[in-house]
């Protein structure tokens, strides 16, 4: 509650076990559980024998409209960034080829970018985008360009639709590593089809986002009222 | 990819990690780094001293639409279940008072569900209900009626909207315990505020989806074309 009326602010430190047991007048242990459900939730977070501390609040990312996350992040008044960390043309394995409706072993792009907000590392993305409908996209700067929006200016080909799926996963080391972040952490995988305008796939996107960073949200209707 | 054809079910035991990497041509290391991939998404389970094992495919709740957890499970080919672990009349704290709109203290019921799938335990549902809309609400049985279901034909006051934020969280020990899972885990947390027709708040919650069982799916549209 002290968070959420801001009482404390981001990077606070919070009391120890001892006294917040006293000042609410509840055992240590229910104090105990309490901390571990806000860490594990990404509202507080620790850093070894100096204490436990209050997270970033996390940017909350709307869903109901399909906009690219560099789009996202400056609506939320923070800094994109990207770092690519491979771009390659590949033969489409049975996943990729399936997502895409392309024949296995058509060639696509690959893009492994890591995603950053304010210079902090927030997403990694791995897209696959068919290389006979955005030919030469490797000779942009996918650092400093929305890859939506050159999908859109340079190839007339937009993607208009697309459907998403959303996971929580366990980061593994690897990925921890490139999101600077400890483990056991818990990530937002999302995995993304694109389509065009006239509804073929253009894009085959698996995103991990930062749980203590990012949360999604989105207005839903009732059909019946 | 041999799970997505079909070559591999549900609950079919993975080769050893050398005998992979034989087949596929490539190092321990890489089939390790694979494999640790693959039981972070949730797609394969290890036994301790047993092996790894694909898992069930993921439920996938579609999230364009407002849907009771009931009738989600029942459109999935699913039998919906329910443990009622708690359900009192407590006065509203700063967050639910904030979520609900409603002074602090005001009395609300607090709801607290185990909710199964073909009776494996799949989600944990705390809910925050406005006492005075809703009267009488712990006189029905919440283990086999959906509470959508009684707010709209037992008090003609039915969910139309709800915002919902999803956050990929870990399992605390307690949780992980009622979700009959081992830690570390990563878990959907929705937290879902509910408007009725009057786009007045009559329903808070925060909902823990165990991630190994549901994934969450939905269209969006990007708005300029």
């Amino acid at each position: 509650e002290n968070i959420e009326n801001g009482n404390l602010k981001p990077h606070d430190q919070i009391k120890s076990e001892r006294d917040l047991g006293e000042e609410f007048g509840v055992n240590r242990l229910t104090v105990h559980k309490a901390l571990a459900m806000l860490v594990s939730q990404g509202r507080l977070y620790r850093i070894p024998s100096k204490g436990t501390f209050v997270a970033e609040p996390k940017v909350a990312q709307e869903m109901n409209v399909l906009v690219g996350l560099s789009d996202q992040l400056i609506r939320s008044g923070l800094q994109p960034g990207a770092k690519l960390l491979d771009i390659s043309v590949i033969p489409a394995n049975v996943s990729v080829a399936k997502a895409l409706r392309v024949h296995e072993t058509t060639p696509v792009y690959y893009i492994h970018r890591l995603r950053y907000a304010n210079k902090v590392p927030v997403a990694l993305e791995r897209t696959f985008i068919p290389f006979g409908y955005y030919p030469g996209l490797d000779s942009y700067d996918l650092e400093n360009r929305s890859l939506y929006d050159l999908m859109e200016k340079e190839y007339s080909r937009p993607v208009r639709l697309a459907r998403q799926g959303l996971e929580p996963v366990l980061a593994t080391n690897d990925e921890a590593k490139l999101l600077e972040i400890g483990r056991p952490a818990a990530l937002m995988m999302i995995s993304r089809i694109g389509l065009d305008t006239e509804g073929i796939p253009v894009e085959y996107s698996k995103d991990l986002y930062r749980g203590d960073r990012h949360r999604f949200v989105f207005m839903t209707q009732n059909p019946n009222f």
